[in-house]
């Protein structure tokens, strides 16, 4: 099945809103086997939209539309389909009264009669239950096409994308399936990765993507077979020849942050945690505490901004006097008091210019990090190119984590 | 002019690397005086590419393209207009020279082969400079139809849009301009908005959009006029109303953050600021120096993840005994604890159950704000309903700036 996904609405179209939908459904496509081939975006615009929608009949099996659903007159998406269909929209009792119930179960003043529409359907059509909003979703069916629209809503939308959509969709589907894993690595550049893993780059099925990303190294293991249970056996097979060739590079997998596979080494480990941060202004501890259940291992931080705060924290004075709060020792000696402070099993620090302007007569972009277990002390020196003070401390912060995490297992 | 964008990549197109450029350019479109309609997503496949732009090229006079210009086999944008146009790719000395010299002067291995293809351009085609990266743009012109191609990566993207291609774009257009301005209020509901504004909201030209946002509710200026100073003029004259109107509730304009306007104002009062965070993890340090220029008056922060590190940063532990960690006192004793321990001006302080479970008995969601100055403490007691943990902080890290701001101004 070949598919595409039209995004509507003008907020969306003028960047006002970022659209988060469509990535999140590409995301989704491949393991119900249906193809992604277009994204587009079209305006509020009935003309438009129904243009758009005619070129994707024209080409597509299955059309995924998100928004345009509201009860407003900017809400098109209704109307765009029953006039590319040549249908005419209909009340239908049973969805009203589902609507009105609503208003009436919400307590607030009743139905504005411009909601009607939010419960009509064109003969085509059947509604997706919304449990979670007002508008009903469409489910669209005609000469071997499918519409599914939903809300814009994405709390909406995943909830029917789950439950009502991709079951439905899978079910139409002829079982073939390409599924991914990702696997993420850091430490060791593109071309060693590549060629480390040269035994298994020529297979075309599994096959192996590798990327070059800001935390490391990543490898899309991908596996095509006419059933999922196949394809996962194709990944189930490959993922450990991957694991015997690069071993502990390899720190987490699809959507596992840095944050997160530090977290989980820690809490294997019975290991706390305590931070302390200069340029990355608390973003370390940020991104730490972002973990469900990382109260367990995080003690907490300082976000030591000034001298007399890094001093405050038990930094010695003399260490700034001689090596300048930019420097490996003030990395290290925040590590080790930061530790101590905390009570932690581990202290990290942070301590860099992000710019805008250079500090100590160090460049922007410098940044030393440090760690400090009861046996172990390490300092990480490192230079980070980014042009902007968010992109220095986001790096910062992402690499502190992995460096983290290699002291950790012994790796550096 | 109409124009319309096409994203080119397969990555793009599968959700696995964001598009922010389309809404880049998009925000920038109106103020060329170019009425932007579709925005398209297409992998790296050159019959589809040929597909997007020969549909983009009937009903479109100016399309933008990014993405697909690098050296590979799947970067395709070029052999793609040479195929729709129907005219041949022929290397271009001067760009040769000008290829194999950056790779020269970058001493690393001489130029592959395959990216003589950079140096390419049709008949219809110039290359449009990119001092950024290797790959240079093209800007294809025939039959009154303009194609714009810029690479993806958003750096270089940016500096050919701003440097080359929009100035270009401006000298084509026939001067009729439509400027925005935000303005972003906080502290008043959406309907209260649009009741003080309401002698404002008839016009057409100027008009006003009423958005309700995150961090308040948001307003559009949108002014058309034939030229820029006429429709700058326009937007000049309707601000001051809507000042006139709203007076302290807006708290910043445009791309401007809550961070940036509290740094604002506690620059102007020359005032410093302190912070204590429990449930926001960092996130508020994190996003205060996020804005150049936050160490003039920002001190310090700490993390405070367990009572006992409360306790160690002041708060006296009656308070955490008689009333709970995520309690009123609590949040008050934060924020005067940490104004006193960093020699602050001001302290701010957040506690409250970011999740996945409740905290104390108190719900996911429960959030206190402490804000404490030399004369004055404050505490905001609120209930954030969100889904995730990571929307917990935003949206508490984000009210507690906020309610910093509205403090400070004396209006809480």
């Amino acid at each position: 099945m070949k598919a595409e996904i039209i995004s509507i609405g003008t907020e969306i179209l003028f960047g006002q809103i970022v659209d988060t939908n469509s990535a999140w459904l590409a995301q989704r496509l491949p393991t119900l086997g249906i193809d992604l081939y277009y994204v587009s975006t079209v305006g509020d615009n009935q003309g438009r939209i129904v243009q758009t929608l005619r070129r994707a009949w024209e080409r597509s099996d299955v059309i995924i539309t998100t928004g345009g659903l509201g009860p407003t007159e900017d809400d098109l998406t209704r109307e765009s389909i029953a006039e590319m269909l040549g249908e005419t929209q209909r009340v239908v009792p049973e969805l009203e009264e589902a609507l009105r119930t609503r208003f009436a179960r919400r307590g607030g003043p009743p139905m504005p009669e411009r909601n009607i529409k939010q419960a009509t359907l064109v003969p085509s059509a059947r509604a997706i239950p919304n449990p979670r909003g007002s508008a009903p979703g469409w489910w669209t069916e005609r000469d071997g096409h499918i519409i599914v629209s939903m809300p814009g809503v994405p709390s909406e939308m995943f909830y029917m994308w789950e439950n009502e959509a991709a079951p439905e969709l899978l079910s139409r589907s002829d079982g073939s399936v390409l599924l991914s894993k990702i696997i993420k690595t850091n430490g060791m550049g593109e071309a060693l990765v590549d060629e480390l893993l040269s035994p298994l780059l020529s297979s075309s099925n599994p096959s192996i993507g590798v990327y070059a990303k800001n935390d490391g190294i990543h490898l899309r293991l991908s596996a095509k077979a006419a059933r999922p249970p196949e394809a996962q056996h194709m990944l189930d097979e490959l993922e450990p020849k991957v694991n015997a060739l690069l071993g502990d590079i390899i720190w987490g997998y699809d959507d596992e942050t840095p944050a997160a596979a530090v977290g989980r080494l820690l809490k294997d480990r019975g290991l706390t945690l305590a931070t302390m941060e200069s340029c990355t202004g608390g973003l370390v501890s940020s991104l730490i505490t972002d973990i469900a259940g990382s109260s367990t291992y995080f003690k907490g931080g300082a976000v030591t901004y000034t001298n007399a705060q890094k001093v405050a924290h038990g930094v010695h004075p003399s260490i700034i006097e001689q090596h300048g709060a930019i420097s490996a020792e003030c990395a290290q000696a925040m590590a080790v008091a930061i530790r101590e402070r905390m009570s932690a099993d581990v202290g990290i620090s942070v301590t860099g210019v992000a710019g805008p302007d250079p500090v100590e007569g160090k460049d922007i972009g410098t940044v030393f990090i440090g760690v400090a277990t009861a046996d172990n002390q390490r300092v990480m020196t490192g230079g980070i190119y980014q042009r902007s003070r968010v992109d220095i401390k986001s790096r910062a912060a992402t690499n502190s984590l992995l460096f983290l995490r290699r002291v950790l297992l012994g790796l550096e």
